[in-house]
């Protein structure tokens, strides 16, 4: 059987989601947990968002196939909650509908990028999962260079390039608001983002925000298409993976065969 | 001159407000940063609430006394942050208006207690500042519990009894919301708090909200007016100064002379 794990942590310890040998990482503690609290050898993970060191989740969507399962599953997440790290959680634990793949079947990725830009709005509470910013942000340039950005484009720019891998991707929604309490926070949803990319446009549309680029910036680097060393890549602790989106439950094996042929 | 700083810090890893020889403080710290870039041998502080070890706050007001300023007021701020932790943020300096005190002006002071009450509520990137509690709260029974113990009483039964000092206090305001997000929040806010005051409330409701102890429980054991041993303290971490009323600046000598009668 396959079960979904809907998964948060603090990315602060973690040296991201990929398991390395050695290193702390959320796939290697979660699989670990796992494979303790349900007695087998070894469980492997597949999930939506791989995220680098230092990167967040809330919403992080995890699947992996079960022979068997000593108990009810219901029981699945507190005991291995009881296992993990406090940075760790597993919020919900469900057999996953046919189908279902974690990575291959979603539609999209949620990610929220968090800025205090002005010194009485840096809350020490908050200080490991919000960027202080040293200069004033205009959130107001930030979204008229981020219209440019939206739909599918060859993001090239604004990733770390992976041999063979399309850098074709499909920017849902790039939109910085200016929150109750005075935080930024940018709301960045795409179909999928490769690696450093959602980091490369928040490091973009901050140069834009405090005036250090003009607000057409944004398109001519995307229109280079080709990595730019002049964008900077803003630092991981202010982004956190909030949610994944699936297609309802009949379309899912649908989905998959479409990510996988666009992918290749 | 008299210089008000409102401050924010994060009391995870400080051994609450007060000084103490060989412990890391947040007076301590921030006496010793405000000497250092004052370049002055000493400070000395007087702060709105004397927060407990791994109590956060941020609207924690202080007050000093300068002799002289070898720069601009307004450079302060920045370059005390720059001398302190990641876990203390000097939001804002000015000079404080005649009559101020930072402690005797306040008219009251305004405590948020955070809980997460179900697992999938339970956020890794807050956990610093959020009680995880593993039964359900009803926030219904608390309030109608906490109505009781509004206004003014004698509070033995929630302080840790001070030889000597009063333990009447008005209680403004005690108040659980359940956020749009999940997290239950109470909202208390007194005139002062003697000491463990908003933790034993909290306390004591947390054993209605999970069904522990009946409605009228609390009022019942305010009504000992002694120390109650079956009151547990809620944990340190969920609590957070939020806020320190004061009266318009043409009051505040007279608030003082009030506060220090009744103190007395």
């Amino acid at each position: 059987m396959r079960i979904r794990l809907d998964v948060a942590y603090d990315g602060s310890a973690f040296h991201g989601w990929a398991a390395q040998p050695g290193l702390r990482t959320v796939e290697g503690e979660l699989s670990t947990a796992l494979a303790t609290v349900l007695r087998v050898p070894e469980v492997t993970l597949t999930c939506a968002g791989r995220t680098d060191a230092g990167v967040h989740a809330r919403g992080q969507v995890v699947h992996t196939d079960l022979a068997e399962l000593p108990y009810e599953l219901t029981q699945l997440a507190r005991r291995a909650n009881g296992v993990v790290g406090a940075d760790l959680q597993v919020h919900r634990v469900v057999a996953a509908p046919d189908g279902f793949d974690a990575r291959f079947s979603a539609r999209w990725r949620r990610y929220a990028y968090r800025v205090a830009d002005r010194p009485d709005l840096v809350d020490p509470l908050r200080r490991g999962h919000v960027l202080a910013w040293s200069r004033p942000l205009d959130e107001g340039l930030m979204n008229a260079a981020a219209l440019a950005l939206l739909g599918e484009h060859d993001f090239a720019s604004f990733c770390k390039q992976r041999e063979g891998a399309t850098t074709i991707r499909t920017l849902l929604d790039l939109l910085w608001v200016r929150e109750d309490d005075g935080l930024l926070v940018a709301r960045v949803r795409a179909d999928a983002f490769c690696h450093s990319m959602v980091r490369s446009l928040v490091g973009c549309l901050l140069a834009i925000g405090d005036g250090r680029r003009d607000v057409d910036w944004a398109a001519a680097v995307l229109a280079q298409a080709r990595r730019e060393s002049t964008v900077g890549v803003a630092p991981a602790h202010g982004l956190t993976l909030e949610e994944v989106g699936y297609p309802p439950d009949a379309e899912l094996g649908a989905r998959v065969q479409v990510t996988r042929a666009r992918r290749g």
